[in-house]
Order: C-alpha cells, then sequence, then structure tokens
C-alpha cells in the first residue's frame, strides 16, 4: 500500500501536472538540462581538434548521463500503471503497453546503444544518431512540438497536394533542364535525378549555385523555375501558417489525460471516452480580471475550470467557481440567459466547442449526463437565488 | 443492350463516384501505382551507371505500362458516350468530342512515342519528355491540382500583374546592372539578356552566385535589387496563399459530372446547363454530429444533399434527408424559419451561395423550377405536421 | 469648332473610356506591342552575337518605333486641354500642365535621346537606359501597377519602419563580422561597406556565397543572421500582402478622371474637387444577377454607376438604374429601407466608404447637394409608389 | 526657481510630446542627422582606401559628434528629474535611475570609448563595436522598432517553440548529412557542427552553396531538408507577421510617459500605476471628418482625447470634446446610449479595451473614479440638455 502511494506521488511528480509542486519543477529542469549536456557532448565529440573523447571528465559526464537515463526510464516503467489510460490494467500489462508508446520508444533506444555496445562490438559510430535521439526527449516538454504536430495534421491533405505539386514541378523541370543541357554540361545534368537535384534546388529558392544551366534556353528554363519556386513558397505558408498560428492561439498549454482524470466530470471514465474528448478539448489561460464570457454574450463553448478561480453572474446572483466546476453551453438544457464570468486569479479553462459537444453527445450519452450534473451542483446549493 | 450495360459499368469504375465500389477503388490504385512505376523507370533509365536499358526485365515493364496505358486509352474512349456532358451525342461524335480534351490527349501523347518509334526513326531522347508527361495522368485523380488550378484561374489578373512587376523589375535591374559591370565583367555582364538572368536570380531570391556583381555601385544596385525581391516574394505569397487556402476549405472533394447527374434535380438536364451549375458547386464534407445549419441561423447556400444522411428540424417537425434532397436558401420561397440540419453519418454536400443562385435564376429558370420541386416533394410527405 | 470635335475623339480614343470602341481598342494594343517591340529590340541589341546593330531592317524598326512614339507625344500634348482636370484653362497653359506630369515625361525621355544624338555627338549607351524606360509607359495601362502603388503608400509607414529595421540588422551583421574575419579574409571582410555586402546577401535569404564565413565564430554569427533574415522576411510580406491584396478586391479596374467627369453629379466640377474625389473612389464589377445590396443589408456605401444596369427594389416599387445614378447611403437623409440592387448585366460602379463621405462632406458641401439632386431625381420620377 | 524652469523647458524639448514645438523638432532632427553622419564616418573609416583617418576634417567631425553626444548626455542626465515616473524622487535618486535604462546607458556606451582611449591605451578596433552601437540611439525615434518590439514580446512563447523546432531541425539534418557525407568531404562535414553550418544555410534557404553534398544519399537528405525548410519559413512569417500588423495598426504613434502625465485624468498618479497603465493604451490618429465612434454602434473602448478637436453627439445634444477628455465605455456606469464621435481636426486619441479596463478596475480603483469623474465633468456642464 506504501508503494502505491509512493508509485503515485513519483508519477505526479512525472508528469507535473499539480500546479506549485516545487520537486517536480526541479526534476523537470534537471531532466531538460541532462538532456542538452548530453545532447551537446555528443555533437561537439565529432570535432577531431576538441578531443573530447581524450578526456576523463567527458567519459564521466557521458557516462552520468546515461546512467540518469536508464533510471529514468525504469522509474517511467515502473509508475506506468498510474496513468488514468492504463489504471484498470494489470501492472504487467500497463507497463507493456506503455514500453510502446512513441515516448517510451525515444527513452530506450536513447540508451541501448550504450548497452549494445559493452556486449557486442558494433561500430561506434552507427550509435551516435540514437543518442542524438535523445533530444527528441524534449518534445515531451514542448507545447510549440504539439501545435505544430497539430497544424500539420489538420492540413495533411493539403500539405500533401503541395507535395505532389512540388514533385510534378521538380520532374517537369528536370526533364526539360536534362533535355537541354545534357550535352553540355554532362557531369552536372547527366541523367534525370542529377537534374532533379538542381530542379529542387532552385525550386525551394535554396539555391546552391552548384549546378547552374549555362545555356541560354537553360536560363529561360531557368528562370521560368524560379518564378514557379515563388508560387511553391506560397502554397505551404499559407496553409500551415493559418493552421499554425489557429492551433496556437486554441492551445494555450498541453492539456495531459493526468490533469483532466483528476476533474470530476471525468474522473472515472473508461479510457477510450478519455482519448475521444482530449483532442477536443481548447485550453485558454486568463488573466485576473479578463472576461471568460462577457456580459450579453451567448457563450460558444462548454467550459470546465481545470485551475484558478471565477466569479459568475446569472440571473440566479452571483456565485464562485472552482476546479472541476462546469458552465456555458449545455447540450440539454436551452441556451442560459445572458450571464458574465470573470477570472479572479489567473485561471486556467478547457473549452469544448459547440459542434464537437454535439458529436460526443451522440457518442457518449453517459458522459452528457455527468456534465449537466456538474453543472446543476453548482447551481443547486445556490438557496439565495 | 448488353454492351450498352457493360459500357455503362466500365465508365462507372473509371469515373469511380459510386461510393464503396472496390472494383472502382482496385482499378483506381493500379492506375495510380503503374504511372509511378513507368515514370519511375523513365527517370531512373538516363542514369548511365544503372544501365537499366540492358536488363531484360526493364524492358518488359516498359512494354506492360505501354500496354496498360493503351488499353486504358482504348477503354475511355470507348465509354465516353456515358458521360453526362456527351450523352444525347452520336457513340462518335461524343468520342471525337472526348479526344480532343486535355485529358485525354495527355492520356494519348504518353502512349504516341512509342508507335511513333515502331513506324518512323526518330530520336528516342525526344521522346523521353513525352513519357514524362504520364506523370500529368496523375492530376486527374488529386484535388490539390484542381484547387491549384481553380486559386490560380481566379486570380489571374493579380497574377498577371505581379508577373508584369516582377519583369519591371528584372528589366530595370537588369539595364542597370549592364551599365555598371559590362566593362569589368564583360563574360557575365555582356549583355542585357545576360544581366537578366543575375536579375531573375537575385528577385526571387534563388541567389545561385555564378553571377556577381563586383564593382561598389553594382553592389549597391544589388543590394537594392534584394530588398526589392522581398517585396516580389510578397506579392504572389499574398495573393495565391489567400486564394488556395478559400479554394481548399470550399472544395473538399473533387465533384464531377458524373456525380451530380445521378442527382434527380440535376439528372436530365442538358450538357450546357450542367457546365454552368459545375463551377459553382462548392463541396463539403461533414462528420457525424456536425451541424450544416445550427439553430437560429439563416442558411446562406442551397444545399444539395450528395451522400450520406441528415436530420433536418423545422416548425413541420423533424425530416430525413438523403442524397438528391434540397434545403437551405430557395430563391423563390421567402427564406425559411430558424431550422436546424445535422449530419446523422458522414455526409458529403454541395452548395450553391446566394449570389450565384440568383445568376442561374436568370439564366436558367427551368432550373430553378426543378429545385423547387425538389425541396417540395421533401416538404410534402410528412404528414405529421 | 470641326477641330474641337476632332480633338475631343482623339481624347477619347487615348484615354480609351468609352466601353466598345473597337478604334481604342486597335489604338491601345497597337501601342503595348509597339513597346513590347521596342523595349525588345533595345535588350536584344547588346547582345553582340545577334548584330544586330549591322541589320537594315533592325533600324527601320527603331525608326518606325521613334515615329510612333513621337506622333503619339504630340498627339496627346495636343489633346491635352480635353482632360476634365485641365478643361477650363487656356489650350496652351493645359499642355504645359501637362508636359509635366510623370507619364507625359516618360513619354518624352523615350523618345528624347535619338534627338539629341541627331544633334550633338553624345555616347549612345548612356540613351540606352532612357530607351528601356519606355517599357513604364506601359504602366499607363496596367491596373496591377496602381494596385502596387496604392499598397505601397498605403503602409509607407510600416515599410519604412521595416527598411530602418532591416538596415539597423544589416549594420550590425557587419560589424560583427568585420571584426570577427577582417584577420582571416582581409580582401573579403576588409571593410565594414564590404561585410555589409554579406549582411544584405545573407538577411535577405539571396544567399549568393561569393562572400561566407570561415571561422567558428563567423559561422555562429552567421546563423544568428540567417535566422534573423527569416523575420526581416516576415515583415514585409505581413504589411505588403495584406495591402496589396485588399486593394486588389477593392480596385476591380482603373478609374480615370475622364471617366467619373462624364457621369451627371460630378460633370462640370473643378478641379480640386475632382482630385479630392478620385483617390476615394472604390471600383467594382458585378456580373450579370449578382447583388449590389442584398435584402435586408444596410448599404454602407454610396454608389454611383458608371456602366451598365441595375435594378433597384424598395418600398416605391422596382425602378432600373444605369449610369450617372445615385444610390446606398446618402449623408443627409435617414439610413434608407431595407432595398435590393442587383445587376442586370454586367454592371461597373463607384463606391465610396462611409467615413469617406463624411469627409467630404464636411469639405465639399456643394458636392453633397449634387449627389442628393442626383438621387432625388431617381426617386420623383416613380409615380406609382 | 528659474532653473527648474528651464529644466522643464529642456525636458519637454528633448521629450517632444508638445505639438507643433519647432524647436525641439530642430533638435530632434538635429540628433538624429548627427547619429547618422556619426555612424557613416565610422563604417566609412574601415575602408582602407578612402584613408579617412588621415584626413584632418574627419578627425574634426568625429571629435564634434563625440562633443554633440557628451552634452547630451549630461543634459539628459540634469533633466532627469522632470520625468513623471521619477518626479517625486530627489534629484540625485533620479538621475542614477535614469542613468542605468538601457536608452541612457546606449547614450554613456556611444561616447565612453574615447574617454577611455584618452586615459588608458587600449586597441582602438575593440571600441568601433561601440560607437556603431549609436545607430541604437535612433530606436528612440522609431515607432517601428517599438511595433516589432511588442509583436516579438506577445509571441514570444510561439517564436520561441520555432526556434526549438527548427534547432531541433537542424540537428537531424547535420547529423544525417554528417554520417553520410563525413567520409566523402571530410573537410567539410567532418563533424557534425561543421555539418550544421550547412544544416542551417539549407534550412532558411539562403544557401551559399560552399558547402554541398555530393553522394546521391546526401542529395536526398539535402532535398527533405529542403522542403522542411518551407515550413521553417512558414512559421516564424505566421507568427511574427500577423502580429506585427496587428500592433502597427494599434499603435499608430508612439505614447510616452510625459504624453499621459500631462492629461488630467492621469496627472498626478504614482508611478507604479502610470507604468501599470501605459502598455495598455492604444493609439489612435483620425483625420478630420471621420467618426471615432458611428450612431448605433455601442463604443467597445474608453477613449481619452490627447491631441485635436472631436464631436459627441448623444441623447444630451452635441458637445465639443478636447484633450483630456474622456468618452466611450465606462465600467461603473450602464453602456452608454447609441451617440456619434466624430474629428473636427486631425485627432489623436489613447483607447482601452473593455478586457483591460476590467483588469484596471481591479487593481486601481481609484482611476475608476478619476475616469468617471472626469467623464462627468464633461456631461455636467451641459445645461442646454
Amino acid at each position: 500500500m506504501r508503494w502505491r502511494k509512493l508509485r503515485r506521488s513519483v508519477f505526479d511528480i512525472l508528469e507535473r501536472d499539480l500546479p506549485g509542486d516545487h520537486i517536480a519543477d526541479a526534476v523537470h529542469y534537471f531532466l531538460i538540462i541532462t538532456v542538452l549536456l548530453s545532447v551537446s557532448g555528443a555533437v561537439l565529440a565529432t570535432v577531431p581538434s576538441l578531443q573530447l573523447r581524450d578526456k576523463w571528465w567527458f567519459h564521466w559526464g557521458e557516462f552520468s548521463a546515461l546512467l540518469i537515463f536508464t533510471v529514468e526510464y525504469a522509474v517511467r516503467l515502473w509508475v506506468a500503471p498510474e496513468h488514468p489510460l492504463r489504471r484498470r490494467l494489470k501492472p504487467l500489462v500497463a507497463r507493456a503497453r506503455y514500453a510502446v508508446t512513441v515516448p517510451a520508444l525515444i527513452d530506450l533506444v536513447a540508451i541501448l546503444p550504450w548497452f549494445v555496445s559493452l556486449i557486442t562490438e558494433v561500430d561506434v559510430h552507427a550509435l551516435l544518431v540514437l543518442r542524438l535521439l535523445r533530444f527528441l526527449k524534449l518534445a515531451r516538454y514542448s507545447s510549440g512540438f504539439n501545435a505544430l504536430y497539430l497544424a500539420v495534421r489538420r492540413e495533411r491533405y493539403a500539405l500533401l497536394s503541395c507535395l505532389i505539386i512540388l514533385w510534378t514541378g521538380v520532374l517537369m523541370a528536370a526533364t526539360a533542364m536534362y533535355l537541354i543541357e545534357r550535352d553540355v554540361q554532362p557531369e552536372k545534368f547527366g541523367s534525370i535525378p542529377e537534374a532533379m537535384w538542381w530542379a529542387i534546388t532552385t525550386l525551394t529558392t535554396v539555391g546552391y549555385g552548384d549546378v547552374v544551366p549555362v545555356t541560354n534556353l537553360g536560363r529561360v528554363v531557368g528562370a521560368v523555375t524560379m518564378v514557379s519556386g515563388l508560387m511553391m513558397l506560397a502554397l505551404p505558408i499559407a496553409i500551415i501558417a493559418s493552421s499554425f498560428s489557429e492551433v496556437i492561439s486554441k492551445h494555450n498549454f498541453v492539456v495531459t489525460f493526468s490533469m483532466i482524470s483528476r476533474l470530476p466530470p471525468f474522473s472515472d471514465l473508461e479510457a477510450p471516452v478519455l482519448g475521444d474528448i482530449l483532442p477536443l478539448l481548447n485550453s485558454r489561460s486568463f488573466d485576473r480580471g479578463h472576461h471568460v464570457v462577457r456580459r450579453g454574450e451567448n457563450a460558444a463553448h462548454l467550459f470546465v475550470v481545470l485551475q484558478g478561480q471565477l466569479e459568475m453572474e446569472d440571473e440566479a446572483g452571483t456565485r464562485r467557481l472552482g476546479p472541476g466546476d462546469v458552465f456555458g453551453l449545455l447540450p440539454g438544457l436551452p441556451k442560459t440567459k445572458p450571464l458574465q464570468v470573470r477570472a479572479l486569479v489567473k485561471t486556467k479553462i478547457l473549452a469544448i466547442e459547440e459542434n464537437e459537444l454535439h458529436m460526443l453527445a451522440l457518442r457518449h450519452p453517459t458522459l452528457m449526463g455527468r456534465l449537466l450534473a456538474a453543472a446543476a451542483v453548482d447551481r443547486e446549493p445556490d438557496p439565495e437565488a
């Protein structure tokens, strides 16, 4: 029992979702710094003039980092059953499931090479790339990666179209240039794949200048390619740009499973329901004094308070809302009358859009019941209305 | 008669617009893969070190691809009279009309070189480019190409302005540089066309570095050219970007003639009317549970259901809508009262904007009658109102 | 008197603002083609291998172009008093005023060099640039140039800020690189101005590669410069892009003085008032069947019909509007009741925004009287109300 | 006492916020020109061929600039106690506080090197950079720098995410290229830091071409890197672009402490309150005849007139507003009825958004009292209502 409690505490520290937990903060920054130092070491070790490999302290540093990452991996494996998505599974199954997630595999790959090199005699350099993958461990802590991933995912079909268009442009420019410059510069445009190197360099406006057309006709084709390149630039900028800035404005902070599984309306939902809800939650921070809903506005979202405190005004009077409270648009109820909701301290809120809410209501009717109950509980104990 | 039926089925398979037709999907992917392999082969055949031309299997592959494309061309020609736009023509006229469309010409050009080389003794390399045009056959399957084409077409005047501005910039920068660097680097800036190569390289920010000013004055002109180049970058990005992302958001999928000619209100319209309507149709997909029209909103479009099922609520009660049903803004009727329309399964809908609808009403009054009838039919059999 | 009439006709042809005037169209395209040929000739004449200067037909072509441009210049000077802005001036004064406008100066400069070279013995090459300025004559016909000019002008302060920021970046990067690489590459980074060439090449992402840092510290500074360069790219793109696309959407066609001086409400206004109004006029084209004002919308602009025909519906019934008619927001009247205005044929309309209208009302009260009168005239002869 | 008055006048001249003060304008432009000349001199002095250091007038110019900047520094130090933020401090404390602000330190650094070189024998070239920092003195006068600073600050987390993503891209591309090209081009890809130079050159699309992959696999990796580079370009453009243009549209001119401390409602606020308010003030210019609030609109801001004159219409009649007057949204009062506010001359106005206003009301209740009083004073002396 004491072990379970310790495991729970360690999990909370590693996930770092209890606000104001200083031990969690310290562990968090310690791991980030270790990754940064370890990656910097791996990069600098390739510079012959520094002769880092001959320094005793470099080996000690490398060994310490390896030790830290091994311990981290082992601990994460140990606390894996505490994750809300795996809480109902047997501990061993939970750990096996965790071990095949992407973050766990990155963690493993970051330490594996060293152990392999202890046992067998493999080429050390092939392991080098794997050690640099440790940098990807940082993705765990960055909301930027998360936003880029979401932005790219949302627009994956449009981006694929861009790639096809780019590829068509490369193919056509390369073929034309191959036919034109083949005889003049056989060492540079001797085959279409070689000409494609020139084409992609030009279409992306990188323009190394190692391969350049020299005939008049080749330069005309080159000019057309460059101008088309401006268009190639425009397409992904248009797509990624709007998508990325929209995602960043919707997701002020990273929402984790453990965060929402702590909130009453979501607290003992089954894993697949949680997995359905998580991507629909927009996260927003409000500073003290700012309005979540202004007077006279109709709320277009369902809101769940994650952290902080709010003051809500409606016909029934004024009420305080804290973590786990639900307000705003409610699927079963008529749209509530004009009210005003204001942050009293810095507050973090989760929001679900109307359309997504209807989708959830169709798929998980029980969830809607809970949300209504949570909102009703808020409403009832207000006798002075 | 049996031939007609077979021809019709083959046409449906090639157009692939009956959802869930697995034979059509297989044919579709088979043709895409054949194009990709054939183009890759043509590209790699130009690499001398691979010596692909000496391999027996390479020749077999090339011959198979040619055979497949020849059969495809012949079959497409055979089924051409099934196309809704050509259904009233005599079969031979219909085939002749199809044979001069752009996709048919690309298909022809992709096979022609080989037949030509059988008869006459032409240079094989001139045929190479034509074989690579097979890649353009893929445009038929890509909604990205379609969106780029629509985006460029919508903004063709603005893009033309950009080209004129770019051309003016190139001309002025080249002339200035020719006058300045002509005597110092006669082999690079010896004529204005040569200087224009430098100018376009710089204005598009490609910057190969094969031609670079070396005098002080030349570098000042170069600096001004580069800064103007940033502006040249901005113009097409501004124009294409907003247009492309708008087109992509309006056209979720490619709408074909055969798709709409299957829907009751459009089913036996004459070809020119269909040709008028097609570019006005926006295509939108809605996931299960999402709203097409929200409660209290006025519909700003006329909607025609293409695939899937919807639930519509109005004063008369709740009704289900399926493929071919019409709802939303109707030109002759007053704007209908607040209603709500929701997708029950994944649904594809065609939408016509208010402005375009008025244009259609002026040009094709009979079409409006049909749309009204289709909407009325929906409305009548609802006795419980 | 007959001369006056001829002068007027010639002016109308050159300004080309009577729609459907085929002579004006022919003259227009003839002049554009002459400019294009003449500029192409001047460009190609600098290519030594073509030896164009030794061809008799090249000299004949050059002479013809010169003749055409001289006649054009003389005719434009002759008809100058017909311009609405100069109609009240004495003919000689009107011509003198026209002669110092930018388009007239470009026309003059395009022919002057040849006459100068007839009289004196100047270096022929210095004249070359001036001949290429003929290309700028085309700006007269392009709405793209107009839009770019307006977009740059609107955002001139923001663009100036960009230039200052770019300049600061260039200065700081160049100084740092000069201090770092001065001793290693004295021939490339020997002075700050030389280092500035590298800095501007890098910040604009052109990257010729003729000057490149080679030391470690230099490469670190170079990397920081490149990343800052991405930001430098973003600023003008952000500013020009939104401004340019907004201007292009507001100005569908070029509005000239002669166009508006033909319309009743503006027909005999003094030149300074016309000069005040012209930049406030947005120009919009509407296709047949499209709405200028939709039912239920409040018009946010004052509209003046320039070309075509519209159908207006209000409480008083339905009325047709043609060139010179005024409708929409009127400064003295209360906002008119919901109406609907629809184009019956392809129609061109001028629009003034509410804010600009109030500004005009303050500055030119008489103009408002005329506009009200024009709207009233429209309103009165409608007896069936 | 007379000294105090003089000090006050000198402060007003240096801050230049009394409109129409010609002495202030002259001093302002004189200082800008001196900075520009001094920096140009420092830049050109590094060009060996000009031999500026041997010219007597160059030394005189340098000495004059130094003198001017020394006097400017001393005077700014002397008048420092006049700054509204430091008015309640003892003069010496006020000067010490001013001396450690960023602008004061830049001013000091711009003159220090020369004095140091008088006393000690330091390397003259190390001082060069510091002299060029004088250019930063201009930031004081530029609203563009201000806007860029605010735009970058607002989006600092998103930009940091971009840098992390860029850094990950650089690291991964460099490691891959190091493994691939290490043996073929040991002098260019001999270590990961060297390969990172290539990676950053490619990802930013600068593409010098001094380091280029030559193997087939290297070129494939290079192509992937270039295409990713297009995405890297898109991210900061998306973020900076929208943020910068929004900031520029909100901040038409730079708002200084002295400007607002002259206005009645803010006139004797304590420094920390002023410091809280300043970043919330949006600055907007309105030309004669333009509307600040249109008829029928609800004001969404609190407005304070800074300069110029306005005409306000409400139920109580028409009234003129001048500098220091307050109108629009008021936190304690119900939203005022539809009114109309129009600029009679070119007018500068400060605006606070609704959300920010509520935040201020929570933090500084006394300030709200003053604003209400200022609005009431405006309202009362209107007896003809």
